[in-house]
């Protein structure tokens, strides 16, 4: 049974992808304990911090031992849901949802695209790597016999909200959206997590021009 | 003079692309002032956080009237750096580094990609939207003839850390840094701003699992 997690905080969450990377890094070079005092090191934050966030889950530390580096690194893959599988459908053949399509994560995930949709008659039924480029039209039809879980949406702000509902609709728990577009889903049980690329270049921009 | 930024809170910088976006999109409905209550209203947030965030550049309402929708987003353009040019060279022609170099930004954006560097032999003299692709080992001779301000890195993690330390020996104050890497720059006035997707990705993921 998975703890009740609802309350722990956002910039908790956004650190665990940081622990599982370093973790699988130390297993691949054959290190199996670490005490918080090195792992705080190696990863540039306190000790305290990482004792902390790892508390919100349990803790996992043994006192005067360190942490078991295969244990956490397990416990940290059920945590963030990484011990089960997700399929993808990407909306959007353009240059970003092409690249999505084509991309292999820098560490093994359990995600696979399933599918690359489009609503541009040039673009469907073209070839993008392994994908022929599927009718948004049809993927009501698709889903229905395709399940899938995420939606990554890399299409024009226009299309995005109503690509979403449609992704929803059949069946859709979680969208990825690489459109600037402030998604509104209803139900709340959908998640949503927000790339914003252009808006991301500007934070660069600030810091950069007040340097 | 632009005023003293440094002590702005990262989640108020974060928040101004935004503004910006939602404030040229008024523009061009032909919209030319609103109130505080109503801006808060289209972007779903309090009319107070509004106004916080405003205060920290100096505040820009007219009590009453409201805000000034043509000089308010004039204000965040400088503020956010908008007001001047930036040449950005990208480091890595697989497949993101392909989709940014012929990425359409959905607001313009005074930001041009100047040059697309790899350092893989098949890949080096190919074409890539316009760009044809030069040499990394080139990088130095190339800087020093055409300055730029911006390394994107669409690297493989092992090259990130080498490659981000030749740009900034050539004079880039900025990284976007899409590799899961960990930058370390000495230089403090060289700004990072990190793109982890993957990490998005077991992020959106965990709250999925927690559904």
């Amino acid at each position: 049974m998975r703890e009740k997690k609802k309350e722990i905080p956002e910039g908790v969450i956004r650190r665990m992808p940081r622990y599982y990377r370093k973790l699988r890094e130390l297993l691949e070079q054959g290190v199996d304990h670490i005490s918080s005092g090195e792992l705080a090191r190696i990863m540039d934050v306190t000790a305290s911090q990482i004792r902390q966030d790892l508390n919100h889950f349990g803790g996992f530390g043994q006192y005067g031992y360190g942490y078991d580096i295969e244990f956490l690194k397990n416990r940290i893959e059920q945590i963030l849901g990484l011990d089960k599988t997700y399929g993808m459908v990407i909306f959007g053949a353009g240059n970003l949802g092409s690249a999505m399509a084509k991309h292999t994560p820098s560490i093994p995930l359990p995600h696979h695209v399933q599918a690359l949709f489009d609503n541009d008659p040039a673009v469907i039924g073209t070839k993008v790597g392994p994908y022929t480029v599927l009718d948004t039209a049809d993927f009501a039809t698709y889903i229905a016999e395709n399940p899938a879980e995420i939606a990554v949406l890399t299409l024009p702000e226009t299309q995005a909200q109503q690509v979403a509902d449609l992704a929803v609709q059949g069946g859709i728990r979680a969208i990825w959206n690489f459109s600037p577009a402030d998604i509104q889903i209803s139900d709340p049980k959908v998640v949503i997590e927000n790339v914003h690329l252009s808006n991301s270049l500007m934070v660069l921009t600030y810091h950069l021009s007040t340097q």
